[in-house]
């Protein structure tokens, strides 16, 4: 790392910042450093599976659940079906829906049941991660390490994660959910421009600009907008996944760490700013945040809905439910989270 | 349906009841008298999807939030997996899990990626009905019509549901969750055998037992717990899936309907009844709750531990928040629930 | 039908030709009148459900068999991956391979089994007209009836085709192949344009260009090169599946009926010529060979290599094994046919 | 190895026969002894991926044909579907065939199709070995090694097989298939009992009991019939898939490598007899005849009509194709093998 470098990679960025920016030619280099500041590993135990879910405690949910005030919810979950982004980038497809009974064959009485009765039954092959999800702590791995100091040879094998599995989460994800609206406070026309690295100032911006409500701190689910989503939906999916999108800038870990956040999820494919921040890297913020932080991520959320209601009423913290569905070993999880005001 | 017939068919049933029964040779008289009488078909308009969902008003969700005390939850969803109950009845399968990449991989250096990056993948296949999950109001069909007086075969064909998709319920589902542990009430070791059919009686027995908390009304969630589960997971699944178990009686249908519940769960594969009370039927308090009364039925949930929790405080009710994952044209969703007491 | 019409619509066609065409406004008519001319409804009993395979008798495969004079095979099965030209259309993907164990687990010692024992194994997600492919008989309809005078609603609903399922067809696709060449007889650079018509002179021509080893008969499976697989390769796949291609002309139903073949293959996504010759229609060729003519129809295999040979040997047929995988109730199924000569 | 031992495990063997037997309390050392034995590493060279496939000869093909007499097939393939063996074992489940649009719907005019056209469209999700298959020579591993001296490691990773993989073996496989009824030869009723080891012993009786035309030699693709599947079907799949069954004895390897034949292939789930004749060994003929050997399985064919016709006319030898569909990487493979004769 070293300060006064280039500028961030933010072309077209509406508020150019300056920053500490790590080497663009040592992802490797600037990766090891965050991951020796920001790492969890041994925090909460040998045992942890975890992570920073353990700041998510009672009192946060009870924090949360004073939040729910008209009882109006909002679902942020994306849509899952063949219209979805994916375009087959490592064996991912859109998920498939198809059926093994239908309305149509009722109608027409070929089921054989009998009084009448008739019934419609579907299955769906799907990416864990095609649509809205969690990212398990087994996702992603650092030179062959899984969170906590645990070989990923031992964690994740052929037949799923054997430790840190999307089950293991349960039903902890519940509590006190907060909005950063970066594309609203920071963007033009609420969307930040692809390759806009968000940093620890834009988020620091957004909180001051959306008031007492937007206050992050330990315990809290963060979900940050960027409005990459809304782009998507208008001109068209493109190279959404896997393609160029605002995010996180690197240089947001040690934020991340420090203010104990529980989750973070975002409207965006990858989380953090894609092209990266380096010249040459893939994903390097993930490999601090996943095995070393031990911080969920969530991904492809649908936000546009949520962010109209608080900029209207200016409440920009909610309770928030976003439980996986528990795929034994899964290394990540669909998921619909709904945040209720 | 004539009074003082035959007892219900409950070998063994700790409480035996009087009840009116239907007669058990006319499962297509009684499935239509139960309809005519329970029918929300056109009561919220003809443009209608949400059935009995329409019960949940925003005050419902701030008297669950309300309910929040301790910060506690509980995650009612069984496992996804391959030890799961399924046997390939109708082409169902229990959930199918396989990785895409693996952490051994990334430990061997297998993958590719810069800098010591490492990830895993996955994918699932699965039946939308294999484990815990919603039932659509696509689901069943009644002479072969849908709910609200649509025509079964414009409703879901091979493209899925085409008008109420699980989609179309969104993050509707969050409220007051009220527990009815029948089981514990009624049963023995907190088990009603196989073929035991909880009758109104049992309901309003079991409400009076668990006091105050367990009052249910309009908009409530309703969760019922027959300890089906619990003797499966201790003897095997055996027939679980489609196999003899303790449910709802057919006589129910009446109280669900009046009640005005905005939808009911149970521990159970199938919700009522198996065997049910007729000679030869199928599911018949399906054919009334779901096209006719438009209810929303949860099946296959996990109530062992918020069953005990609440033994253990008293309080039977809790914020509950159970959206499915909205695959697009779904007549069923995999949920993982969650109650926050 | 009208003679000395439009010509056919064959943009750059190398060898334009006047031809019977049909009138481009009224498919339905043409449809009609070419399923009226070509039906083989009842030509085999009530109960048939081989269509043109009848044709195949076992004098054929004497006859194929004694092709073998080199013993050199030639798969004509394109790949089966992530790499195919599926796109997503009507839910069809390319096939997902993933795997259960690996080799990697094995040499890690990860499996669990004994004296150094290890495994590998996996699964496929696929469309199963997702590449090489035989259509089946209850693929396509004409006016809500499958071949034969059937009710397409009684032969395949949700469960699959009841009736002429692909595994009907078992082991009987073995005998005498015949390869056209028509992109090297009659294209440039052994290539047919996209849009170009295949008419019936054009298979005479190849057929005459090609000599007695290519004469077309009665029993025989004949096998159409366009060479548009040739350009997807080198172009990449584009619209490939599913936009435009050479193929067969509309009006080459009635050639195909009166030579009795037992079934035709090409090397094209779709068999018919893509944009077809009316203004708005739809696989119209589709409509009478399948349901009307009980053809069985071969699409996207790969004649490259066949071809190349028989170029230089000048020894057009040869001994075509061609068993669909028999799922049962498909209607449509992979296939690595072999050709032997 | 050590002569005079304890018998052969089999139970009822109608044909008891003294052999040499391994040490069943050492499998490890057996399996190391007859892999020495029976190498056939570096035989074809470093790069080879096709192991004794290479006996398969041009001319074996040209003999294969030249025994095409009567023109008739006979598909060795049992089905694909639900009513397979398959039982959840290593998540293996039975191929689940599901529709993406149906005759139902093309007759309800559901489609939207112009002038008529309807259509029906499927899926399928299978485990690649769910029925009749290859195994392919990245399916077993022996201490961490792959055929032909690879570390199975960079063999088959989570990307499937990257160096033998399925397809490698495109349409090679035609040529002279020899069926040895050994179930017809030496059991009861044409069925050998569970448990029943095949020694060299009872394969020469059987190609002396079924005279000139079943003689084994190089590169002949030999079938091996034990009754086990007719069994099956008759009393249900039971344990078919995994459990006990009669198959080759582990002493075979030998004459199995010096026959130079080029695949072979039987009637049963696995292969080998099961249970082994070790006391604690999983499948050790397999761990020497594919990672060693480099010999082609194939794996619960249907030898039943064929074996009827055998027995009929004495002509036990065929032309025999079985092309795996060649999906890229694939460890094993469906294949519906076709005998013409």
């Amino acid at each position: 790392m070293r300060r006064g470098g280039p500028e961030v990679n933010s072309p077209g960025a509406p508020v150019p910042l300056p920053v500490v920016v790590p080497d663009r030619g040592d992802p490797a280099g600037a990766i090891a450093a965050a991951a020796a500041r920001c790492s969890n590993a041994g925090r909460w135990g040998a045992d942890d599976v975890l992570g920073t879910l353990n700041f998510l405690t009672p009192d946060k949910r009870v924090e949360g659940a004073a939040l729910v005030r008209r009882g109006v919810t909002f679902s942020l979950a994306q849509s899952f079906d063949m219209n979805g982004p994916q375009k087959g980038w490592r064996r991912r497809t859109n998920p498939v829906h198809t059926m093994l009974d239908t309305g149509v064959d009722a109608e027409r009485a070929n089921q054989g049941f009998p009084h009448g009765f008739g019934g419609a039954d579907d299955v769906v092959f799907m990416p864990l991660q095609a649509s809205t999800q969690w990212d398990g702590l087994g996702h992603i791995f650092d030179h062959g390490m899984a969170y906590n100091g645990r070989r990923a040879g031992e964690v994740v094998t052929s037949e799923g994660d054997l430790v840190t599995g999307i089950q293991t989460v349960g039903g902890l994800i519940a509590g006190r959910g907060v909005l950063l609206d970066v594309g609203r406070s920071v963007g033009t026309d609420g969307e930040l421009p692809d390759g806009f690295a968000i940093i620890t100032a834009h988020l620091e911006q957004t909180i001051h600009a959306q008031g007492a409500s937007a206050a992050v701190g330990r315990g809290d689910l963060l979900v940050i907008r960027t409005g990459r989503l809304a782009r998507a939906r208008r001109e068209g999916w493109g190279d959404y996944a896997g393609g160029a999108s605002p995010g996180l800038s690197f240089t947001t870990a040690d934020w991340l760490f420090e203010r104990e956040i529980a989750a973070i999820a975002t409207d965006t494919w990858g989380f953090e700013v894609r092209p990266n921040e380096f010249d040459a890297a893939f994903q390097p913020l993930h490999q601090v945040a996943i095995p070393n932080m031990g911080l969920f991520l969530g991904e492809m959320w649908d936000l546009e809905e949520l962010s109209a209601d608080c900029a209207v009423d200016g409440q920009w913290d909610f309770f928030l439910t976003a439980a996986p569905i528990p795929v034994t070993g899964a290394v990540g999880a669909p998921v619909n989270p709904v945040a209720v005001k």
